[in-house]
């Protein structure tokens, strides 16, 4: 394995080849493997989870990592080419991820959308700009389009609470009082159909994924048994799931329009999961969500309290299966 | 010791068997005992000696760690039960802290005094509700009423300059520009009753500390062969003092009620403890306090600068008691 | 060594020694010789590469490293003796530097200049008074006046590109929207006059560095057998040099003074370093930067891009001289 960017570059075996290595490292514990390697992770934004997981990762493989977070304590980056650099940022990614790389055996980036070009986000452009002047392993810790360590991180959830292969998955949208990003509702659709499952998007009217990205997820589900489709009727997406995905984004047909994506928007603050929801799902339907999460925003208390749900043990996950990246990428052969 | 958060959870006989250990790790270094452990460190305030002491100190150990700081490159985290969560705030604590606490395998957390429920500060209520949601040792590193970290270091410092076991402990309020937590305070004077020593509190008018918190170091007091009591008068506090703690906090009976308290503070700015302070008391009286401290507003240059000074020292022995806590909660057997 | 704040504190022979073990250090790893030693990092202001460069080169010679920003999730600290601290500042460096010197093995710090006086910033008084009271080996990590760390590595990428004895080296001023500090064309002065080499400081009448720079720089030049000389004319400074080392600095005639310091800056947009300016220079002539640099403001794109840069190799190069200075404060006996 050559970068962790997209779940899509990798084939159904070698994901299941890093959920294995994840089980194997959980049990057997390898504190020597990754000894004087050093992994740099470079945060645009915001991270709890995936900032502490990875160092932690690191650590229980008994190597180090050093953080940059441009803006918060390092001078912002510039990511434009060409740009005449007479503003706020002092440097320019061309430069930084060069030098950061440099000083580690692995990169790992977090650079959310821009937000106002449809088309470069869905194509990860920013992303793949700073991938492309990276010269060691590029780990993506959320992109404009895509969350590869939360869709792995959610797989072995949905394996450990024993969710057949063909089973029910819905990710559903979910209120939010903002505009949020396309990366996790596209990793999600993406890793479920690559499992095998019958993937149902439920989403109000205006907020379908992006074509490319279901297109990109009904291939996937072709190639595993599995299916993808869309509908807003939510006694239909929840008819006998296995698995409820609650996530809020941004609508796609009102990207980069702040006052029509509001508008999309307003009215729909019932679209926040409560036991009701469950009604006509299986009874042991789970409850997932990547978090952060806003309660009784996104969820009620009532969910998040309950037995269905698993969310912390998406967020626990993602140390373990981060560590089989980690290990693939700068441990050797296994 | 399943966790580390109130000094009097403990007996004496631990707290000197931790202090044992301190002693014991500065003489001869065990830096393999935490291999392969994290501590995972949570900080709603700002830090200087208490991150940087339990970073090295982990180290030291062998061991590693993390930091997260909601608001600053991490999400701000709502600790409010019942909250609908659509304002600043995009994660509850009943879900960072079960995250990150299973990252590690110890959890410190500081969370200062909300400062306006004065009952609600003294129980300690927000911190026990996030060490009720941990499944790891809990550590405080200072919550809205107690500092035990704190606490341990300064009992080693008054060992250190052989203070008699009934030795006499001064705790004096100072001035400050703001309404300052209860938490060092009430800590100190714990850590002085539960030593045997005789202290006194020495404070203006309405700057008394709570009941609970005295009633609690009366009773350890008394376990001890030791007293506690209060004044306003400097001379009669200072009477043949071992030891002046000096430390700036907010007047209780104003608690949450800002033009109450500063009206009480307003002409208290001679509370700034200088050589004179000390003509009462024993020629080797030393000065101590937790910093951070402003200089020339709670204390003098002559005194910091002087030999009675030993608050460096103080702040040193944070990182040899912390591994000893550190120790007991991971190490396994010793 | 007991410490590394200046490069003109070392003799030439110690600088080659540092050299030499960084070599070694690249090709033969000495993954366990700080084991167990703690680095102690403080920076008052923004950093990339050095934070970054010291806490790798810590992890790859088998330590551990801390990082403590005053402002960012710690106390701002104050630097002033004797003031009356009631303002911002919660707490002096005069305790913060020994505390935090107590949890490491040796403390760096970064501290640009006060920007207002100019010979307490030419001789670091700010540094000096905080080295005074550090009671482990100090490493500059950017002072006032200094940036040893960065000489250091640029002498070793002007080794790797072969750039003979006593080659032409070109130290130009260039335009950019802030007034900087002088630390990086003082060290870059020193440090090619250390090595031998002809020295050009290419830059506006009022740029001229302040004398004691330029004195301490010649006679370094005299016992290296090299030349420090001045002027504004770029194609005779140009003329067959090795090395255009491009930086902006403030104006030190304006010194403090920022309206006519901007006067002065007004109209000098063009010092903008493109292809042209290398016409006079050999075919081989090299781009030098310490970065961060802004793209299309202090030089071109098509420099940066092109095959004259080596700025990367320059940031990388940070981190094996760093190991080396390392090594010798805290690795005991070679």
């Amino acid at each position: 394995m050559k970068r962790f960017v997209h779940l899509h570059e990798l084939t159904r075996t070698e994901v299941l080849d890093l959920l294995a290595l994840a089980d194997r490292l959980e049990k057997t514990p390898e504190g020597e493997r990754l000894k004087g390697k050093i992994l740099a992770l470079l945060f645009f934004n915001p991270s709890l989870r995936t900032l502490a997981s990875f160092q932690a990762g690191m650590a229980r493989l008994g190597g180090a990592s050093f953080v940059i977070s441009p803006g918060q304590g390092s001078w912002q980056l510039e990511t434009r080419l060409g740009a005449v650099m007479d503003g706020a940022a002092a440097e320019h990614v061309r430069e930084a991820i060069p030098v950061l790389a440099g000083y580690g055996d692995a990169l790992g980036i977090r650079s959310f959308a821009g937000g106002t070009d449809l088309a470069a986000d869905v194509a990860d452009a920013a992303f793949e700009e700073m991938a492309a002047v990276c010269p060691v392993p590029v780990i993506n810790l959320e992109s404009a389009i895509d969350h590869p360590c939360q869709a792995l991180a959610d797989w072995r959830t949905i394996d450990e609470i024993g969710v057949p292969h063909g089973g029910k998955f819905v990710l559903s949208w979910a209120w939010h009082p903002k505009a949020l990003p396309l990366a996790v509702p596209a990793a999600a659709v993406h890793m479920a159909a690559l499992r095998g499952m019958e993937v149902v998007v439920h989403r109000p009217e205006g907020f379908g994924l992006p074509e490319a990205v279901m297109d990109r997820a009904r291939l996937a589900a072709t190639l595993s048994g599995g299916s993808v489709r869309e509908t807003a009727d939510r006694a239909e997406a929840m008819e006998g799931a296995h698995v409820l995905y609650a996530k809020s984004w941004t609508a796609p047909v009102a990207y980069g329009r702040p006052e029509k994506e509001a508008a999309l928007r307003a009215g729909l603050r019932g679209w926040c999961v409560d036991e009701s929801w469950f009604a006509p799902a299986r009874p042991e339907c789970r409850f997932m969500h990547c978090l952060p999460v806003r309660r009784n925003v996104v969820v009620r208390d009532e969910v998040l309290d309950g037995p269905r749900s698993v969310v912390v043990r998406e967020a626990h996950n993602r140390m373990w299966t981060q560590m089989a990246v980690l290990h693939r990428l700068l441990g050797g052969a296994a």
